[in-house]
């Protein structure tokens, strides 16, 4: 049984250590040098693998995305019919949920101002503090990701809200769902937080025509794709005054370049794609727990249906 | 039944429109212009009173604090030896935990030094990113603002342990109290947050003996008073790499005198005495209450032990 790791971005060494600790019988190769012969290949465990590479394994029988975010595997058009898992493991969900309340509480607590005052050395108290119960807070996207968040913001007492495709109850949160919950929801946000995954649906979901929907001084935070966003509307309505602010961890080109206004614009806060990270110490388990039900025989679960592109 | 309200840093106004919409009949007098006849004073709510003012009071039967801490109140020789009631209101408690989670997190997640990197243009990720889990946070005093922060950063996963005067049980927080209980609370403590009330017990405690006594790379963070801190320690401290930064609201001298060291310090977040403010709209039924238990001839609540000093 042999699996194939394949990542410019991780540390494969971490990787292999993990996996051998937890299954010793498993055969990790790791792509390039490691990969051996292509046709003893049975799985692969992949993070932007170059397309094609995938078609060019012949007895491959399932893929393993290292990430949660699918939609670059699914945008190469050679990606075998397979079954295909993404990620969904506990430093992930944590490492973003945990990037969700410090960036939510970073705005309501006008910590940007308090920064800004910091270098030039002024001393100024705020009248007035909204209290988190005060704040509503709006999560696009109610997945692995977004229902995780949304319970721990519920937990720091914010007024939490969420919009998913299909309906979903979820304790102490307002849920909204489909194109037609969207106007309410966004009309009762303070601070939006975009945790969808990309699809054809979701692209450029971000634009004027969202924004305008949103109360004057609302703020945006996004952890999810680059893509979602329509990066001069978003320009457009900061310098307006409409928004107040934004997060962005997550950018059309990466590494954001050098010259994007992003970088200096004085309401945004720039992240180098650190919201969460897959981590081998507690992904490996759902790796792991996938092969032993594939050996058993039983049904994998955290499957992408490539028909909704996530 | 006549208060005096005494506050040159709240906005009269909110709280006396606030007393009258709860308690029609209270006569609210705002110092210094509309205090009247100093003998028809019943009660006192007061941030801050010039020295001598509550004892010209000579019919005044409770002082209520507007602050949680009464250290300056208890500054005072000419303090009238009555009743003090100390704040305890859900603004001032949801904010601190609001505050204490903010900068928590920030550290925890390396915050400060995205933000820099933002500044320089700087694209650049972490190899390794621990979990809240992984991240063990320490409160000094388990009060009406500890404990509640502390239950809050433990629904956001951090390992948290507490330490206060005497012992008490926290549902998943490790808690240590008194004197022998310090030493093992900081060698466990990777972050630690300053919630106590400023007492002869207290002052300096945050000094070099302690700071040597957390572990190499612990961030502090002081929501409590100045004068816990021993400043040139915390810059030893910062300097010499033992610790890895801190958040300060509060100084000996406030404001923060332009040019003390802690604003231009790269490891220093300074915020203006802003962790949590007393607010009318939820404080008001506190000293509503506190009234009408002395009408009813019950006990008062959140009285102050002026042996302890809180
Ligand atoms: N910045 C980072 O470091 C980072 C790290 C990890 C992940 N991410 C991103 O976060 C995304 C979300 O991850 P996840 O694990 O939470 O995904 P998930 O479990 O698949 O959840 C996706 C959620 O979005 C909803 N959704 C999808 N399409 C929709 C549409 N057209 N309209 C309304 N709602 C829609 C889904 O609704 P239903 O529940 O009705 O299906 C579901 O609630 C990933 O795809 C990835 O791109 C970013
Ligand atoms: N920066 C701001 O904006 C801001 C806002 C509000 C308050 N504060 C400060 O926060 C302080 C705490 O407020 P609070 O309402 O939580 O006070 P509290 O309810 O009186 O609680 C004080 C806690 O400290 C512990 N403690 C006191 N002396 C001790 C000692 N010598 N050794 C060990 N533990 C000791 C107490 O232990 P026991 O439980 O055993 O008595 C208690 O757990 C206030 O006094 C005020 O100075 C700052």
């Amino acid at each position: 049984m042999a699996l194939l790791f394949v990542s410019a971005h991780d540390h494969a060494e971490d990787w292999v250590n993990e996996l051998k600790a937890q299954l010793p019988e498993l055969d990790v190769r790791v792509w390039p040098e490691g990969m051996g012969d292509p046709a003893e290949i049975d799985y692969a465990l992949v993070w932007k693998p170059p397309a094609g590479l995938l078609a060019s394994l012949p007895k491959l029988k399932v893929i393993f995305s290292l990430g949660a975010g699918v939609d670059a595997l699914l945008a190469d058009p050679t990606l075998p019919d397979l079954p295909l898992v993404r990620m969904v493991e506990p430093g992930l969900t944590e490492g973003m949920t945990e990037y969700v309340c410090l960036h939510v509480l970073r705005w309501h607590r006008d910590a940007p101002l308090f920064e800004a005052q910091q270098r030039d050395v002024v001393w100024k108290q705020l009248t007035h503090q909204h209290l988190a119960r005060e704040r509503r807070v709006g999560i696009l996207g109610l997945g692995a990701l977004g229902s995780d968040a949304a319970q721990v913001l519920k937990a720091l007492r914010f007024d939490v809200a969420g919009w998913s495709r299909s309906p979903k109850q979820l304790d102490g949160i307002a849920t909204y769902h489909g194109a037609e919950g969207l106007a309410p929801f966004l009309a009762r946000t303070d601070i939006l937080v975009c945790l969808l995954p990309l699809t054809p649906d979701t692209e450029n979901i971000l634009d004027a025509g969202l924004f305008a929907q949103l109360p004057r001084g609302a703020v945006v935070i996004n952890a999810a794709r680059g893509r979602h966003l329509v990066e001069e509307d978003l320009l457009a309505a900061l310098n307006s005054g409409h928004l107040a602010g934004a997060t962005l961890d997550v950018f059309r080109t990466e590494p954001l370049p050098a010259d994007h206004p992003f970088w200096t614009h004085p309401r945004v806060t720039v992240t180098p794609h650190v919201a969460a990270i897959t981590q081998a110490r507690t992904a490996v388990e759902q790796v792991v727990g996938g092969l032993k039900r594939l050996a058993a025989g039983q049904p994998l679960i955290n499957l992408v249906d490539r028909r909704r592109g996530y």
